[in-house]
């Protein structure tokens, strides 16, 4: 059956890539559903990038790494969390294994009978969204951070100026600092 | 690039397969976006079974019929049709050519600048998902109209007393007949 | 453990007092929950009294009867079925036991493995919510239908105006039949 | 102090423009809100126009007859019906008088102590939204029902077209009756 | 009349059993109405516990101590609080007076023309709620300032497991620290 | 044809008023719509007035500058950025011109196509909305930096008590610090 890993990839960075690579070859025959956390959000500095942007990240980078049986689920968050698995549940087909360093996701799963694994990270300290947001946002050395068809599709939406002004902006188009 | 084709796939039955198979034989090389509408909705008469069990009839379907190329994306509503063009180009890939033969969903890719295609429909009277609906809640001569793999997991989620109780109950759990 | 009622009491009749009698004399140490759903909903033609109405003629209604042991809560609908029993969990105190003659209710509670029971209806034709609102509007014996002070409440709102009104308008105060 | 009329205005006609008028010329001093119910829908056959195109019919139409004092604002309905007055005091400047013939607007304001004054309706069964739509979808004479200037912008926007798919189509993009 | 106050209870500690026995002890004759605030969330740091698992902490600790005559109700939040006062009296039973130390609630209420008492709060440095949650998480000393029954409870659902996850971990699942 | 500034006017002062008799002054022909932005908050330290307040604030500080061509628009925050300009022109008549100095309003609207123009701010040091709150709070030297029919207008509805509550409460009336 089924794995489930869910993350925000904002953006979708090599320690990503080694996660879903690791977890497909210790299971060749499972395949993976990837969830997009936070579907709903963009423009803002925790979310720069739209459902569908990271969407094309994920699968220009699998592509690239030639790594099949994943398939790309965007999530729109509900803000309720005791409700969170079954609202999964009943918007995913099944899975029931689930991936995840995320200590409530894991308490999350594990009260609804679930397997939690969790995925060994490669250099985290390295491979944190927030961190490569801040490269990206200050132009200094984070191409190689991230898939290299990543890296492209990036530099193509101009990702740079977007995460500079949502740095320095407001949290919304109408709570700006310049206001 | 892609295509992209929306539909609700209560349940998905022969004839959305064959338009399935259609769109992906004329053009080999676009994958298609299946977006599952209305994923938020279960357990009513429009809307009996939830984008999770959508998703695995999709995906069993093809499976079975040996049809690659596919996304499945299960797609909630908005209730604002102004804004439902670019909900979904936030919520997906790239796409540039959208299967519809609803002239609402027509009329609003158009106005958004889409090229707009309409399925050839196989046999509409018999292959429409509210007609299937009531045969299954009848039990009589459904399974007929399904790809053998729908059928049979139909039949695993006891898919005939559901849709009975269904027809026969109210709009919400707290709006029934019985009450 | 806790038994849970729900409905939408629209308004509160003999028929439910029965039940709840019923229900408390059946097991006189396990407390009543009486859910009141849909109780965002009010001033429409389905549910023309607050949840605050329905809660002071349930309250009037068990204290005239003097039946005690009965917990009231308001509960404002969910639009996902699939999340229903779930949301309920996580509003409500612990219960075990559900009573409902509601098919779509008691299909999602057996799918969530809880006891169902049906309870006995007395006189269904007489004790229906929508007839007893027609006749509350049309201002012909409806009183009788009514435990008193569930009776003697409704006169002190004017509800025979208020039913009148909402069966002859419109659904929305911006959707009316005089616009 | 200010009046208010709330209407969806689909369109405009001048039925509308004729109660606009007398509002205005009864009491010169006082500005009148022209409140555009329902502004979150579009698209549909009950609300085709969006809150914008609306707001554009209106002031063509009352720049075109030379009626001033006029402010006219979007708003979304909330569906919460015991709530709206008071959306409507946080959302609007003051304002001590409504106009209204629909009965459940007028309940709604007079138990919240406003002064509800019904507007004479001129010749109602013409002047009626979904008449108009009705025969601009069939292409028959009902330039002649609205202001020129709301006539000659319907016509900009092929007005004809759209209500024509929307009185065929069903009530979503995903709910139609093609699919 | 009832009496109405408002709280998080997260969790239900010894200053709110106090509070809530002052209340009752100065006004034997007017039920209590206790509103469980922000009950739509659960499993976040400031809203650990579920409006249900809050249910039964309060039930528990008002029978251990033997507090008749109080009525618990959950109310999930809206965000709007000029609608605020409005709504609760639509949800509610009839209330005319607030208890509440909470400046905002007081002007709200106030301006609705509600009569507000502040209860004396006990020890106001030991009974807070943030503080009692610390040292739950922390597993020091905790149960000494809660009613015993609240502690009990506490125990059996094994709330410091969950407290120290939320204390460490993300406000939502997507959104972790170990992501 | 019009042109759009949005703000969210907490309050409106005097470098809100520069802006828009500069803005008018430079294309006396063009109408100029004003949009409250975050329309639906109030009673919170960012938000304290209610879209009603704003607007009167905003008419009553024209009215006595004599600025005219203004209309004001209440706009309710959506939380989709990527749907916000197409959000907006669904609601408002057209416009083609969009004065910000908000960077992301900025690049949202340059995304879409739109001209955008960054008004000369007067004195940004001075009049920014929260340090005038601050000031109001604080009670020194706050009215100098509003429309004199500003000043008067937050006087006459005790602005001054509401900030002081709000800058000390909590963010919601079930979350307060004296709770």
């Amino acid at each position: 059956m089924r794995g489930l890993l869910i993350g925000r990839f904002q953006p979708f960075h090599l320690g990503h890539l080694a996660v879903v690579r690791e977890i497909r070859s210790s299971r060749p025959d499972a395949p993976l559903l990837v969830g997009i956390g936070s579907a709903e959000e963009s423009f803002t500095w925790q979310n720069p990038f739209t459902a569908g942007e990271r969407f094309e990240m994920i699968q220009r980078a699998l592509a690239e790494a030639k790594v099949g049986g994943v398939e790309v689920v965007p999530i729109a968050d509900i803000q309720r969390h005791a409700l969170w698995v079954r609202y999964l549940e009943g918007l995913l087909p099944p899975f029931d294994r689930v991936y995840t360093n995320n200590p409530l996701t894991r308490l999350l799963f594990e009260r609804a009978g679930y397997t939690v694994e969790l995925p060994k990270l490669v250099d985290r300290r390295r491979y944190e969204g927030v961190r490569i947001r801040e490269r990206i946002a200050a132009g200094r050395g984070w191409a190689e951070l991230l898939p290299p068809a990543v890296a492209r599709y990036l530099g193509s939406v101009d990702a740079s100026s977007r995460l500079r002004i949502l740095r320095a902006g407001g949290a919304r188009p109408t709570r700006g600092r310049a206001r």
